[in-house]
């Protein structure tokens, strides 16, 4: 690996970090949900038309994960991340259906040092993810540690 | 489909769903972190002992999906579920490690018809995940939408 670009440091508050686009296929929505979400509106067009999803829909677990590979691709793998706790907030506001092409961003709400542990910061995100129809389906919160750029210390 | 068995009155506080044993391979672990969460710790074991993590680790996103996917198998698949709005709390308290065997349960903690739509009510669950070693891994909280036994109405 290389060493990263992104510390605590360029984790400013008001930061953007924009996504890539993705398009979500019907049969990655049916591979995941079958693994994982195997409820009848993930799994057919037809079940997702007779629900309120109004189509073959993802699993709102399965949004989330192509959230987390978007954040990734856009800053995660290029930082000297630490891992996340977990998550505070987590809105699936609009079903995801085939075909649709996700847009998005996470933002810096918030960053401070973490006292019990001096080489690393704790950032908070708002992250959104949007579709082609400027229809905003997923709101989350989460903060995640990152090592802080010239600050000795061993990994978390 | 059969018709569900379980409706928004069998969903009564305190009740108690316990998830039947799932033990987590180290393929599994990297082919889901491959595509949606490809840090080093949770794509070799090398790579995972560097890591706080101390092991091969499955991302907090899988575990997650995991845990969704224990929920189906002991109640979810056989309900009247419409649906879930999303997550309140998600915590990733320790690491899965391949090989890890996981347990759990979802508790009832909430009930209350839903006032805009009378043939549905909505359910507050605590859900839990341990390990073989009696560690607590993963504790969350979300609200579930069922529908209500012989109340007529359309689907959600």
């Amino acid at each position: 690996m290389s060493s990263p670009k992104l510390f605590y440091e360029d984790f400013e508050p008001d930061r953007v970090f924009d996504f890539a686009p993705k398009t979500v296929s019907a049969e990655e929505i049916v591979d995941f949900a079958s693994e994982f979400d195997p409820q009848p509106m993930h799994l057919s067009e037809d079940a997702g038309k007779a629900s309120i999803l109004g189509g073959l829909a993802a699993s709102g677990w399965h949004s989330s994960c192509i959230m987390m590979r978007m954040m990734i691709n856009a800053y995660l793998l290029d930082s000297a991340s630490e891992g996340a706790p977990g998550i505070d907030i987590m809105e699936w506001k609009k079903p995801v259906l085939a075909g649709d092409t996700l847009t998005g961003r996470s933002i810096v709400t918030a960053a401070r040092p973490m006292r019990s542990r001096p080489h690393i910061g704790i950032v908070t995100f708002r992250h959104e993810l949007d579709n082609q129809r400027d229809e905003r389906v997923l709101v989350s919160e989460n903060s995640i540690m990152f090592r802080r750029r010239n600050v000795e210390g061993d990994t978390l």
